[in-house]
């Protein structure tokens, strides 16, 4: 099953109502991201009718990064549009893709965002896709609860009938593995002076992490990219050099 | 679209909350069979969060039979087995089943139970079939709204007008530009060293494409890549210099 990641939620009841939700279809591995009451909740464990209880401990860590370094693909959920070049799934599709890398021993999650103001564009940069859930234009909001609701209500649909899918393509890398060429990479590109501005860094350094999040690479490519990294900052013995 | 119908309703919140639920996903007719504290209620407001605004006026019945008089087509939602012999939709067939007759002008509805006791077996005996929804077994328990919810959530799925997915991506880059950054790229790899050997060259050549097709990578990040690119190779301009 995927995990379900909520990053900065606020309110203790929406935690317990997602883990119900969760329970009820079959989800028991949920993730939080510096909870704003700390963790464990009160108000959590009244409002989980018991889920809290049944499942494996929740797991709490300080940073996004941190919370997913050992999934391999990951889809965040937001309703806003965020000018980021990225997949887009409906609930439906979204599940679809993640059995499919379940199937292939990958470990998948989905992130959603706190009640106030959902995912930072930084957090989405990490993630492979986005998932976004259909509802009236002029009345979309929904609830933290009600969005982990509806996704692990289309994992139980899936349930039923899904099928194995026999696929020799080599997993993703690890997202810390695709991290840490990240901060090698900005490193690099630091010492090299290639942000510009102050005021743009930021900007840069998420375009250029969602260049390499999109794809799926793997660890042979990782490295590969850590080669080339090496190659053209000049670290890197000529060839024939011993 | 289809009525949502509410039989003997405790919690104003919970009505509330189905409001909004329903408005959510498109849907405003709800009718309550006499809710247990009045109407109209002041936790139900709270919790609808302006959706008992924009929706026509709630209506109120005594009876569950008064309530769907004057609809054709009606499903009782219920999670308990009743011994009685009705078809058993899951919501997604239920919501199939509305629509091809609302196509037929038919008017159709969806009975959702109390927060106690759920439908009494006379009301369910009134409806047409009956619709499950699919929960872990030993964890079904789904609050009153969140039924509303997953219902009006299949109900959007079949409609295709409402698709808020704004897809605003731009375009990928055209085939030529990114052969243009895997030639220079190559180049530049070459003068670094980096092809080790002869015989693994164009193996390496191609995981190295393969890496930056996969991503539908845009101009814009191409042209990222190339300014990476001539940073790492010590080609730009130190940050401040003219």
């Amino acid at each position: 099953m995927f995990s379900v990641i909520l990053s900065h939620p606020q309110m203790g009841e929406n935690i317990g109502a997602a883990a119900r939700a969760m329970l009820n279809f079959g989800l028991t591995d949920l993730r939080l991201i510096a909870p704003r009451d700390g963790w464990p909740n009160e108000k959590a464990t009244a409002n989980a009718a018991g889920a809290l209880d049944i499942m494996p401990p929740v797991k709490v860590y300080d940073s996004t990064a941190e919370s997913i370094a050992d999934l391999h693909y990951v889809l965040a959920t937001t309703s806003r549009d965020r000018n980021m070049i990225k997949s887009v799934f409906s609930p439906e599709s979204a599940v679809e893709e993640l059995c499919q890398r379940l199937a292939q021993n990958q470990k998948t999650g989905i992130l959603f965002g706190g009640e106030r103001s959902g995912l930072l564009n930084d957090e989405i940069a990490l993630c492979h896709g986005i998932i976004s859930i259909p509802t009236r234009a002029d009345f979309s909001s929904l609830n933290l609860a009600q969005s982990v609701l509806l996704l692990g209500y289309e994992w139980i649909k899936t349930q039923e009938t899904m099928t194995a899918y026999d696929d020799n393509n080599p997993p993703p890398a690890p997202l810390k593995e695709k991290e840490a060429f990240f901060k090698r990479l900005e490193t690099e590109l630091e010492a090299a002076h290639f942000f510009r501005s102050e005021g743009s860094e930021a900007i840069m350094r998420r375009n250029v992490r969602n260049i390499f999040s999109r794809a799926d690479i793997t660890q042979g490519e990782l490295n590969i990219l850590h080669g080339i990294l090496s190659a053209l900052r000049g670290n890197k013995k000529k060839r024939g050099e011993k």
